[in-house]
């Protein structure tokens, strides 16, 4: 994982440091706009930049589920200001705008020339991407710490994750403190996407040595620092743990990966963009982690007592459960967001279509069947 | 730390792997000869990179601790070769000698010009460093995962560590297969190398979450494999989990830093070059850790239940004494390699003068008697 991160309480402040290199010297900085400006923390990113010599222009309309349009949009403006490097300023969708901005910033044709999966072709990127900084305000996504970006494309509900080598951000920062207005129900949204990502690079077939150990701590860090975070949002201890686990969970999305848990829910936000990501993943944990757990019981009793419950299946679910219940996002279900109980199979297929790489990192075999099952029991 | 990593039993082939990218058309391969040409590593390596096109030529006289000559005139070889790229080789000793080499392949003047520390100029590097491959036939110094190289000036008796964002390899390879025939006095001193970069780290006043997880992880292998791989040098397993701890130990060395430990060791060996690094900080850790351990009991308690031991000083002290029994190296003493009982206060003052910095890392106050009475305990 190449990037150099800057962590902790008043880290963006680095950007003002005359001994830390800045990649370029006119930066697009992505963001999706309301409360990075109503924090003041888009005037001080530019501030901060200045003190540098670096200019900067503001594209400010990502939505939260990304869409491909802006991605165009935002590059053809930067290519126009003559921006040599792009910032992603706020939360996953503004960091993972930024990463595919800077794709087509110096690159021809349509972003989706240069997807993988759905309809995406897949092509080399002839030329160098743009350097990307990242600069997060929630705890969510760890997209400051892999290379993924994850952009819909409406008209063919396809919503997919892509990166390589090269959208990798060459600096990211994670200051805290930039995280302490975030309010308590996208606080645990964003909190258990990351620790999903944690749970599911440890139960993927390409876990590894080095991406356990960064999952087991994101996990054990969430667990006990989740609920604090929530209950307590000014704790800047336990925003500081939880923003922690959340850039050690992107480290685990770049040397293991996501399972088909988010293969369904991207299924699920691409028809329904209200849906927040997070959201959508607690919907679908249990039933989705029930029916996996028997592929890999020693992973999820491992898990279990970092829940601090007793080492099994069950004692994983019930501290899964407890966690829930704590940030309290315990009663979330599909029906709450106007999914259509009908619908079941089309979410299901569309998981296989657009995101169905993942299906091959699970250690559990889910069909089809086995996808529309979870959907249903995550409906109710 | 943004080497790329390959790691397992057999990741040499990735050197011939066509999806991996070579950093050069045209490689300088740094060794110290004999056992790499006996084990037929050194044939093996450059049969894979000419599958890929690229030739090599070989810089072979790296000494156990490299000296200064040797940078400048593999790197003079280098340049008449029309290299572009430099390989390590082996040990930490030829993996560090590359680095050294790819700063001086593009640049003027004398290697000293650059290093910090000691007689040396610390001037900028006005050019890019070379990109720099490590392969590991060793699990000791964790230079495949670290920007650092020691290089000796013997001429002043200086032997000087130096790094910067340039010198971290470019790709690193470890493959425990290339361990099997290190012999298991050499396993034990490299492993206690490793050990100690990781304990080290964990006790420096920068330790950071992110070096501690590393830390807390390579001690624990450490602990538990290296009496293995010590005393069953075939054993795969035994020599993954102490490669894989070493590599970890390299990682800890970027984010935090070793303490004066290593100081004092190197101020031992720029005397007595005969004398293994890793044997060297054998001779002292007993009492060093002993004057150490009050800045900061705590840290030692966590590493002394790592140990199987009853989490404090004591503890600690008495699960590294019982490591070094297992690994057949507790009876190690300064007076078996010619030290001279009257000049131990030369050796506390050259500690001071060449690796002076690490003092600051320490959060102990070690005083130039204290690094006398450090040497005495060693002594005998
Ligand atoms: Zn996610
Ligand atoms: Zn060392």
């Amino acid at each position: 994982m190449p990037a150099g991160l800057h962590f902790g309480p008043g880290s963006l402040n680095v950007l003002g440091n005359q001994n830390v290199k800045l990649p370029g010297s006119k930066a697009l900085i992505v963001t999706g706009g309301s409360s990075v400006k109503r924090h003041g923390y888009l005037d001080r990113v530019q501030q901060l930049l200045r003190t540098r010599g670096v200019e900067s222009v503001v594209f400010d309309k990502v939505q939260p589920n990304p869409i491909v349009e802006h991605v165009m949009e935002a590059a053809e403006m930067a290519r126009e200001s003559g921006c040599d490097f792009v910032i992603g300023l706020g939360g996953g969708s503004s960091m993972d705008s930024a990463k595919s901005i800077a794709v087509m910033l110096n690159n021809p044709g349509h972003y989706w020339d240069y997807v993988s999966g759905g309809s995406g072709k897949g092509l080399p990127i002839p030329h160098p991407v743009a350097p990307i900084v990242c600069i997060t305000t929630t705890a969510g996504t760890g997209t400051e710490a892999d290379p993924w970006t994850v952009i819909t494309k409406s008209d063919t509900n396809e919503k997919i994750g892509f990166g390589c080598d090269q959208t990798f951000p060459k600096m990211s920062i994670v200051d805290p403190e930039l995280m302490l207005t975030v309010p308590p129900h996208l606080t645990a949204y964003q909190g258990f996407d990351a620790l999903f990502h944690a749970m599911e690079g440890y139960v993927a077939n390409c876990a590894t040595p080095m991406s356990d150990l960064f999952a087991l701590k994101s996990i054990e860090l969430i667990a006990k620092w989740l609920p604090v975070a929530v209950n307590d949002g000014s704790n800047v201890e336990a925003r500081s743990a939880v923003a922690f686990a959340n850039t050690l969970s992107g480290i685990v999305e770049t040397g293991s990966c996501c399972t088909s848990e988010h293969s369904l829910e991207h299924a699920l936000s691409a028809y329904h963009p209200e849906m927040p990501h997070g959201a959508g993943l607690i919907m679908l944990c249990e039933a989705y982690h029930a029916a996996y757990a028997p592929s890999c019981p020693e992973r999820y009793a491992d898990m279990a007592r970092l829940f601090g419950e007793e080492g099994s299946i069950e004692g994983f679910l019930t501290g899964l459960r407890k966690l829930r219940e704590a940030c309290h996002v315990a009663d979330l279900k599909l029906s709450d967001y106007g999914v259509d109980a009908a619908d079941l199979a089309k979410y299901a297929r569309n998981a296989r279509h657009t995101m169905g790489g993942l299906f091959g990192f699970d250690r559990a075999t889910l069909d089809e069947d086995a996808c529309i099952e979870i959907l249903r029991k995550s409906y109710y």
